[in-house]
């Protein structure tokens, strides 16, 4: 393939294979609402499209505005609502059904007081990641309630969780726990409100715990998104096999070092981000290597792994006898550690194959 | 100031006071060439420009293009020749001054396959970062410039270093050292060729040395290219003061969690990147926080720290006092750790204030 600079290459059957997956364990009665922020790509967005998703998820106003003008007309910004953007909200609302999510008062007298046509709002509810969202015990959810109440273009949706707490835990059992718990935590509150707001429903996303899992039974909604590409973390985490994970960045050799087996790559920090895994002895992990070939890649060439990044430079470390097959001008792939975050950095300069 | 999103602030005062202070200590028979992939704008590229400064260095052939356009004449690409673009490189010296960077003779033999108008070639010496770069004392040199020498169109211009290793170092004496030791290389690398090669120069880059050191003799050329912006690493190493950091990003406040004394703003890893400052203790620091104030921003907020980034979400840790003065929809402000980074992805989202 003729790539001159650092590439993401996307494999076009992977992400359908990793799509279907996710989606036959989704329960016809469960929403399968996947998380965009991942691809960012109306073009990778059409391969949900092909198996009947039309309700999405986005984590910015500016993705949810992208994904509308390719015709995604229900969307869920899964962030807490940003009060400095109410009027472009309102206005996405004119267009398309749109769910925000709020956990505080003040944020839902903002929005109360802006809003001109239907919206739906979720509360965050926190299960643990303590990232963001209200305890279920909070006063603040009948504060909110009680706000949105007095008006009647807000409609309210139900609760919602992230549990980005998966990410850090090490085995499959304790992600199903915590899986587990949230969704008591989250049935509690839906059992008490149901009788006021009979359609309001119960969201969860994550992949970690979406991939594991063996279906959604308890929840009515879910969120993952991730999946679609997987990378070396939720390979990690057991949420994926290698061979499952979707993308790789085609890098340029530019340098050879044989003296310390290591390859000097075009592909940096603001190619592949500076996510690593953190292990033992002060060892950070920047990426898997692979070949690269004909449609795709190889699995991981044995005991090679990108060691260090600059903001152009990724330096990988390699067996010496990798480093002898090697040839400067030769590409090189990377998998990467956070694929949202690489994805994102390399938005125009994605190829899909396959 | 009317902020919707995270927004790249930067003080045109404090940038341009940066680039004098260092234009300053450059002595009349020294190149100052400052790197601009630090800030990669045609518009801040005009402060340089606005002192006299016409030669840069960059570390993209795609930056030497966008540069090019803006009438920058003389351009280093300090990054290994990647010969997957040397079509487009050759079709580029057509038009400026260009240096390119080669560490090994099959880049050379290629570079002499393919060119057709005259070309500068730094050879890039190894002081000491172990990244990329010859051993002053290695074989290859003469190699390259054997091959070098049977074309007519390649102009050898002498020895480049990047003493990268100069970040990991904590301490003033300790930054001048490797400074020192890296001139001795290149001067007797100098010395050794500048009978056949009477023109050549030895060239040295990296803002901690360049911002510590009072002068820069010995050296013919200096390309520092962070310190026009600088960042809290910097402010770490001692290269800058704190009120010499002419950047910052507004982050919308979107939610307050005073039970465990945490801000959320809009401003995650897309935006900051993931660089951060390893501390003691696990503690991980990933900015340091402002107010956001008339024309620019306040000393940092006491006890405030950004503690976490997700792909959108920022965690401001804060003291129990500061948390009550803050309010959802409130601007708040990130001092980036690697301020390259931070504005390559927000290099569409940038605002240049004073």
């Amino acid at each position: 393939m003729e790539i001159k600079t650092p590439t993401l290459l996307v494999d076009r059957l992977k992400v359908r294979a990793n799509i279907e997956k996710m989606l036959n364990k989704t329960g016809s009665n469960i929403i399968f609402r996947p998380h965009f922020k991942t691809h960012q790509s109306a073009e990778i967005a059409e391969l949900f499209r092909e198996v009947g998703i039309s309700k999405i998820t986005v984590s910015s106003l500016s993705m949810a505005n992208y994904f509308s003008q390719y015709g995604w007309m229900d969307i869920t910004i899964a962030f807490p609502l940003n009060i400095l953007e109410m009027n472009d909200i309102v206005d996405l609302a004119k267009k398309i059904s749109l769910n925000v999510l709020i956990e505080s008062s003040c944020t839902a007298e903002k929005l109360v007081d802006s809003i001109d046509s239907p919206m739906g709002v979720f509360i965050k509810i926190d299960t643990g990641y303590n990232r963001t969202g209200l305890s279920f015990n909070d006063d603040e959810i009948d504060n909110i309630l009680h706000t949105i109440s007095n008006n009647n273009n807000v409609i309210f949706k139900g609760f919602i969780t992230h549990a980005g707490h998966t990410y850090n835990i090490k085995g499959r059992e304790e992600i199903i726990r915590i899986m587990v718990e949230g969704e008591a935590i989250l049935a509690k509150l839906k059992t008490k409100y149901l009788k006021q707001y009979p359609d309001i429903i119960i969201s969860w996303g994550d992949t970690p715990s979406c991939s594991i899992a063996n279906g959604f039974d308890g929840f009515d909604e879910v969120r993952p998104g991730n999946f679609a590409y997987f990378d070396v973390m939720q390979y990690h985490l057991g949420s994926c096999s290698l061979d499952e994970i979707a993308v790789a960045v085609a890098c340029p050799v530019v340098a050879l070092h044989p003296e310390r087996n290591e390859i000097v790559i075009y592909g940096g920090g603001v190619h592949l981000s500076k996510e690593f895994i953190d292990a033992d002895n002060d060892f950070k992990l920047y990426g898997y290597v692979v070949n690269i070939i004909e449609n795709g890649w190889s699995d991981p060439i044995p005991g090679a792994y990108v060691s260090s990044l600059s903001q152009e430079h990724g330096i990988i470390k390699v067996l010496p006898e990798t480093v002898k097959k090697i040839n400067i001008g030769d590409l090189i792939g990377v998998i990467p550690i956070h694929s949202c975050m690489t994805a994102n950095l390399l938005r125009d300069k994605t190829r899909i194959i396959n």
